[in-house]
């Protein structure tokens, strides 16, 4: 009974943290999406397709979760927008906190949107709230078309669900109606984008849908 | 601090369950190997491809655990190996009381190896003994060749590492040479194997490396 209790406590702790998170982003108008997905799905190549695509109408800034490194981090910060690598020390999913400590780091008033990604994992960011305005899970062609059977929490749980890879479908069986009829299943009002982070396909769409969130 | 010492309770509660897990598999000299992986790595896949390639000259058995559904046991089952589901109930790792139900409930006289299929998760499962013999974590091409940069723990604490859809080599940017010199930095001791369970790449020496831990 402890055990529960405590993480209780840490959920209740975390949700005030998210709350004042929330607050402080309201009031620099800076909309933020907290994009999960599994490892290697393809959340850095999204960031970067997104900055690309929409760099030019908005001041856009990320944060990067990782369990160790700062490659990810490197990589986007190549594109020039700001940053904040955040290393979990082996914890598996950003939590409030970890997040109020990448705004403080953050020149706030200079960004409109937002792009938090996640540490790789399709269970324990779920049910985590960071202060975000959506949340999205990103999930790839070659994780297999049964993946809201056996993650259904998370899948739930999110605005948008972008399926990337799709350049791969050919060599790949994955049955995409099956998958999206999952997700609806799941959680009718999911939007769902059909991306390729290599060729570009779909990006636009993905990124009308992301300006749309700061009306 | 409570917080704390509450995760250090429940890894020492866990490693005593772990160690009589292991005495139970060692009286019925069957052998565990714990199969770690992101979600769609190919871990049942794997699982079937072993029962093909051992299945006449040694009794399989195998656990599957996931956070919810039963696919993946109803799919090592049509294999006709005696299968156990653990459905964790949103948790992201299976740990050993949860396989202690696992074995109480399989023919383990009947079993030389089991396979268990951990939850996916490059994270949680990498510090929770079951009471195996053996650990692997099985990596896949589409997920890119730095998740040892990104999830290195788990990478550390493996016997071997499978690298799974190398089929898909030729589709994908993915540095085999410079995947296996990151394992190696992290592991000079781990195994790899070059897979694929789509062709049956490589299962061969995978298959006889599992045979040779029953010696």
């Amino acid at each position: 009974m402890t055990r529960v209790k405590v993480v209780e406590n840490i959920l209740k702790a975390n949700d005030q943290i998210a709350f004042k998170n929330r607050l402080l982003l309201d009031k620099h108008k800076t909309v933020a999406v907290n994009l999960m997905a599994s490892p290697g799905a393809g959340k850095t190549s999204l960031v970067m397709r997104t900055v690309e695509a929409l760099g030019s109408e908005m001041r856009i800034g990320a944060v990067d979760g990782d369990t160790a490194s700062q490659v990810d981090a490197d990589k986007i910060a190549t594109t020039g927008v700001p940053v904040i690598q955040i290393n979990t020390g082996g914890g598996c999913r950003l939590d409030a906190n970890m997040m109020q400590s990448a705004l403080e780091q953050l020149p706030l008033n200079e960004i409109d949107l937002l792009l938090i990604e996640n540490v790789g994992n399709l269970v324990c960011p779920a049910n985590m709230a960071l202060g975000e305005h959506a949340r999205v899970v990103v999930a790839s062609l070659p994780e297999g078309d049964d993946k809201p059977i056996k993650y259904p929490n998370i899948f739930t749980k999110v605005d948008a669900v972008v399926i990337n890879k799709i350049d791969l479908l050919p060599h790949l069986d994955f049955d995409l109606q099956a998958f999206q009829k999952l997700v609806k299943g799941l959680n009718p009002n999911a939007r769902i984008f059909q991306v390729s982070c290599k060729t570009g396909q779909g990006i636009d769409e993905w990124a009308a849908w992301l300006a749309g969130l700061r009306e």
